[in-house]
C-alpha cells in the first residue's frame, strides 16, 4: 500500500498535511487530510474523522473551519477523507448533488455507480487502516462528526458502527434522508427506486433501530437555507426518544463555514469528554 | 453614494458581511468585506485594515483566517478590501503578479493602468469614508495589517498615513519591494522605469525617512518558499534601525493561511492594545 504525502503545512505548531493512495475499494486516486496535533510523536492520540457535505473536498474544513486550535489545544488527531471517489473513469451527474463531491457515504447498488461508489466500506474498511499507520501512538478511540451530507454520514456511519464511535457529532445533517429531495435523488440513483433498500442508510431509521448509541450532538443553524426542505429534525428525534441527542439550535446562523467555525471547538470539546472516558 | 449589502453570516455572534459599490476612484464596481463583533450596536468600535496578497479577494481573509473569533473576543471591526480594481473594462496581464488581483496598493502613473489602479486613494480617501458611516459608533482609532502583497501594503501605507493608524503588522511582508522581482515588475509596470519614483511606495524607503513611526508587528514563517527571493527583511530592518519593529521569524512555517490562522489573534491582540492607549 503506497501512501504518499503531498503537502504539510504547519498549524497552530501541528501539521496539517495532505495525503494521495490508490483506493482498491473506490478503483481510484484518493486524496485525504490529516491533522497531528503538537508532539504528536510523544503522545497517545485518539482521532476525530469529519466527513463534509455536498460539493466539498477534504480542503474545506482544513481550510475554513479553522479546527485546528481546538484539536492542538485538546490533543486530537483528525481526519478528513475527500467526500466522493474521484478522477475521469469514475460516473459523475450533471447536477452538484449526485455524483462526485456527493457520494452520500453510502455503499452504491446500481449501474454505473456500483463500481466506484463504494464510500462506506472505503471509510470503514480500508481508508482507516491507513489512518492508523499514520499516527505514532494511536489510541484506539475514535469519534465521528460532519456537516450536512456529512453529517448525514456521521450519524448514519456512527449508529452502524456504534461499538467504534466514542461519540457523533454535526453540523445541519441531513437526518432522514429517505424523506427530503437531496436524499432521495441519491438515494434512487445509488440504491435504486425500492425504497426498502434505502433505511439502512438512514439516520433516522437507524437511531430507532438501536438500541445503545453514542451520544450525539448536533448544531443547527436556524437562518439554514436548506433547513425547512432537506434538514428537518423533527422525525429523527421522534425516532431517538430518550436516547442521548444533544439538539441545538441556533438563531440566525446559517449553512456556511462561518457557522461551523463558530461551533467547531464546542464539538471537538465535546467528542473528546467521550474519548478520554 | 450608494453601498449595497450583498451578504451577512453570524460569525461568533458578530456579523461578516459584504457589500458592493461603484468607486469613482477606481473607475470600477467594487466589493468588500466588513466584520461587525457581537454587540456592534451599542458599543464603541475600533478598526483594523485587513490587505490581502497576490490573486486573493476580500474572501480569502474573511474565509480562511478564523479572524472572527479574535475580533470578537476583542470587540474590534476589521474591514477587508479587495485587492485591486476589478471588472471586465479594467486592464489587466497574464500573470498573476500583475493586474488585477495585483494592485500593490499604489496610484499608477502609466497606460494602461493609470485610468483604473488608484488603490492607494481609494484606500485612504474614498473606502474609510464609506466604511466609517457602516459603524455605528466608530471611535476614529484605525490599524492596519496585511500579508505578503498586502503586507507591504500595510506597513506602506501606515508609514506614509503615521498619524492615522495606532500600529502596523503584517505576515510575511514583500519589505523592499524596489529590490525583489515582484515588486520590480510591478513598479515598472504601474510607475514607469525610472526607480526613483518608485520609493515612496518602497517600505524601506519608507521607514529610513520617518522620524516617529507607529509599532509594527512582522511574523515571517521561516519555511516560507517566497522569503529568500522576495520577502527579505535585512534592509528594512537596517533602515528601521531603533525605530518600534518587533519582527518574529517562526520555524517550520509556510506562506499559507495557515500561519495567518495560528498568529492572528495575536496581531489582534497587539493592535488592540495600540488601539487602547
Amino acid at each position: 500500500m503506497v501512501v504518499e504525502q503531498l503537502e504539510m503545512h504547519l498549524s497552530f505548531q501541528g501539521e496539517q498535511r495532505k495525503y494521495h493512495h490508490f483506493s482498491k475499494v473506490l478503483n481510484c486516486d484518493m486524496v485525504f487530510s490529516l491533522y497531528l496535533p503538537p508532539s504528536f510523536e510523544e503522545k497517545e492520540l485518539s482521532l476525530i474523522w469529519w466527513l463534509s457535505g455536498l460539493t466539498c473536498t477534504d480542503d474545506n474544513f482544513s481550510q475554513k473551519s479553522g479546527f485546528q486550535k481546538a484539536a492542538a489545544d485538546q490533543t486530537v488527531a483528525v481526519i478528513i477523507p475527500d467526500t466522493s471517489p474521484r478522477g475521469d473513469k469514475v460516473p459523475d451527474d450533471e447536477g452538484w448533488d449526485l455524483g462526485k463531491g456527493a457520494s452520500f457515504y453510502l455503499n452504491a447498488t446500481q449501474d454505473p455507480w456500483v463500481e466506484n461508489y463504494q464510500m462506506y466500506t472505503y471509510l470503514t474498511e480500508e481508508l482507516p487502516q491507513i489512518v492508523y499507520s499514520l499516527i505514532p501512538h494511536f489510541s484506539g478511540k475514535e469519534s465521528i462528526m460532519g456537516h450536512s451530507m456529512g453529517g448525514h454520514g456521521a450519524i448514519m456511519m456512527g449508529l452502524k458502527e456504534r461499538d467504534r464511535f466514542a461519540s457523533i457529532s454535526a453540523f445541519a445533517p441531513i437526518l432522514n434522508p429517505s424523506q427530503v429531495p437531496w436524499g432521495q435523488k441519491a438515494f434512487t440513483a445509488y440504491l435504486g427506486s425500492d425504497e426498502s433498500s434505502w433505511q439502512e442508510w438512514d439516520s433516522t431509521s437507524l437511531i430507532e433501530q438501536t438500541e445503545k448509541v453514542p451520544p450525539i450532538l448536533i448544531t443547527q443553524g436556524m437562518s439554514d437555507n436548506f433547513y425547512e426542505v432537506q434538514l428537518q429534525e423533527k422525525e429523527f428525534l421522534k425516532a431517538a426518544g430518550d436516547k442521548p441527542v444533544f439538539y441545538r439550535s441556533e438563531k440566525g446562523y446559517d449553512h456556511s463555514y462561518f457557522t461551523i467555525a463558530t461551533f467547531i471547538e464546542e464539538h471537538i470539546q465535546f467528542h473528546v469528554n467521550e474519548l478520554k472516558k
